[in-house]
């Protein structure tokens, strides 16, 4: 059974519109709305294999676009480095001297890599 | 004669993974290298007109890959408001508080959409 990872669930939201209409569509039953492979057959009316293959396959296309284009992995890293600035500006400390100069550093990491 | 923008470079550098070899190649010869289409025809030992129709379908492929992703759009935006958070935080100013209040708001901005 193709497994429901948050991971598989992060590269449908940025890979999805790369797939066919059926596919975006089946994976968005089984994703979003937590239909079984059965259920999902039957209201196609295929079989339960054929949705399980093209699970598979749909699943094996967004691994390639993110082998090929990792966005994803670069996504999430721009993200934890935006929480860290948000959470260094943020902090209850009166002087401004360190925090801002670790924010501008990471803020300048960020601005050459994304 | 396909154009040479800023923006088909920047196309290029997102998507272009998802081209075939030939066309990375060929692509990277006109854009990276600077290279006429009939010095890429020679070296292909293919004709001037069959490297402009290769590269006409390459960039309407980016220009496909574009407009389902959105990927660059969301980069250009993304990249000014970092710059703008930068020159906020990075001013001359002595006072603290209006200017990184406003970094936070803009910083939020961006934990939400990226």
């Amino acid at each position: 059974m193709p497994e429901k990872t948050a991971n598989m669930v992060i590269l449908k939201d940025f890979y999805g519109p790369l797939l066919t209409k059926k596919q975006q569509h089946v994976l968005n039953l089984y994703y979003e709305n937590d239909w079984s492979l059965s259920e999902i057959g039957e209201s196609l009316n295929v079989t339960r294999q054929a949705i399980f293959d093209l699970l598979k396959r749909s699943e094996n296309s967004l691994i390639s676009y993110e082998k090929k284009l990792g966005l994803v992995r670069k996504f999430v890293n721009t993200s934890e480095k935006l929480e860290e600035i948000y959470m260094l500006l943020n902090s209850e400390e009166e002087s401004n001297e360190p925090y801002i100069s670790n924010a501008l550093k990471i803020l300048r990491e960020i601005i050459e890599e994304v």
